[in-house]
């Protein structure tokens, strides 16, 4: 039986990978790549390197996938994502049909972990419920971008037994004020923290998290929403793109 | 300098850890191990699996902390726990000085992911600002429970674009319904679930994740309340606690 292996590489650290990762690299015959955005190049080397330090004895085939056309800024976010998704499915399945034998193992390696805001999921499971192509297939955690963030500013995500919402900067950018709960942010193209008015909000921020380009600030919103902002396009500037979060952390509660 | 590293050792598969983690294990002299809680055995089973695995070679000096009480019903539940803070920051902080030499290291194992719903990050932050013992201290992400449990069901935690709230059984126990989105309980003791009457819901449970003990159950939350309360109770009869996560997936939103 095929099998297909979707596996989180942790979010730019080539140690963040896991031990269990690592295994599943053992196992693996091709390499799904879908090459496409900005941060192509460095998730290109990420993902070498990962294979090289991991797997060296290991001579797996790697494929691009083409990337169908994505509309970014649609009317309807939703049924445009859809849309794309449904174009991979039927990309991902001709792979599978045609360049993974029948006793072989393909996997993809994603940022981050396959849970969060990434599409792999998604889109294997359609496929597999066409039922058009049989395999197996199985999904491997890895360190988000959240963990990293929370690890190196050394603080919790939650203030004590408290909520949290991870949410995305476009919907951060239409959410009414106040955040009802400390928010972690991500996909935010657009700074969306400096229309945020409540200036008792500490923000945790981190560009780059876990790769030798990081860059990590914090401290009240109001005095540091411009400075993020500048080191931001900066360091967009100089790299050409940029992989960001940040948690907006509530003042604490006054006690009940 | 003294050096504590606060390490997050995975959700329970000994796999789960990460090669940053097994790297900085490798620099540890000394590991401090807060032994409470009816999950103490497995948890010290798999911190004695993951040192016999992964640095066979080191000899750990290991140092069980005693746990000071700890209220579970406290009238104010936010007082006791920072009562509990400081007392652990002060048995903590006598361990440093005493236990760990000059140049040593030491480290906590932490079950999951430090940042999530654990102290041990809060409590060494207070022993550093005291500036009673000098120490460096570094934090080492890991696999939370919340990415296993989306793994072994294979699905994204996040519908397209959409958030999600992380909350605890307390926290959703006295929540308004309906949920005003996808929400992750963790710490759930009383299977909060069980209150909620939008039946539209979807439930993605999962105990002991990542161990051989692990039962994973989902569906329609109507159809499965029961279904993992009983699991749950049998669960935990036979093996005297239990440790569970769950997802709570609203139905997906009328298009816009």
């Amino acid at each position: 039986m095929r099998k297909v292996l979707i596996i989180g590489m942790g979010a730019g650290h080539p140690e963040h990978i896991t031990i269990q990762a690592v295994n599943a690299l053992q196992r693996v015959d091709v390499l799904f790549v879908t090459d496409k955005g900005p941060d192509k190049d460095d998730l290109a080397r990420l993902r070498r390197e990962i294979c090289a330090r991991y797997v060296p004895e290991r001579s797996l085939r790697t494929l691009v996938i083409p990337d169908p056309e994505r509309d970014r800024n649609p009317a309807d976010y939703h049924t445009a994502v859809e849309t794309w998704h449904e174009q991979r499915a039927c990309i991902y399945e001709a792979l599978f049909t045609e360049q993974l034998g029948e006793d072989e193992c393909g996997a993809f390696l994603v940022w981050g972990d396959p849970s969060l805001y990434d599409s792999t999921i998604r889109i294997v499971e359609q496929i597999a419920a066409r039922g058009a192509v049989e395999f197996e297939y199985e999904v491997i955690p890895g360190i988000t971008s959240i963990q990293a963030l929370t690890a190196r500013h050394r603080i919790a995500l939650n203030q004590i037994g408290a909520p949290v919402q991870i949410t995305t900067g476009r919907r951060l950018a239409a959410q009414p004020e106040p955040l009802s709960t400390d928010t972690v942010v991500l996909l935010d193209g657009e700074c969306a923290f400096k229309t945020l008015t409540d200036d008792r909000l500490e923000i945790y921020w981190g560009a780059y998290l876990g790769t030798p380009d990081e860059i990590l600030l914090s401290g009240p919103l109001g005095e540091m929403s411009a400075k993020i902002q500048q080191a931001r396009a900066a360091a967009r500037d100089r790299k050409g793109w940029i992989m960001d979060t940040y948690l907006l952390r509530k003042p604490a509660a006054p006690r009940r």
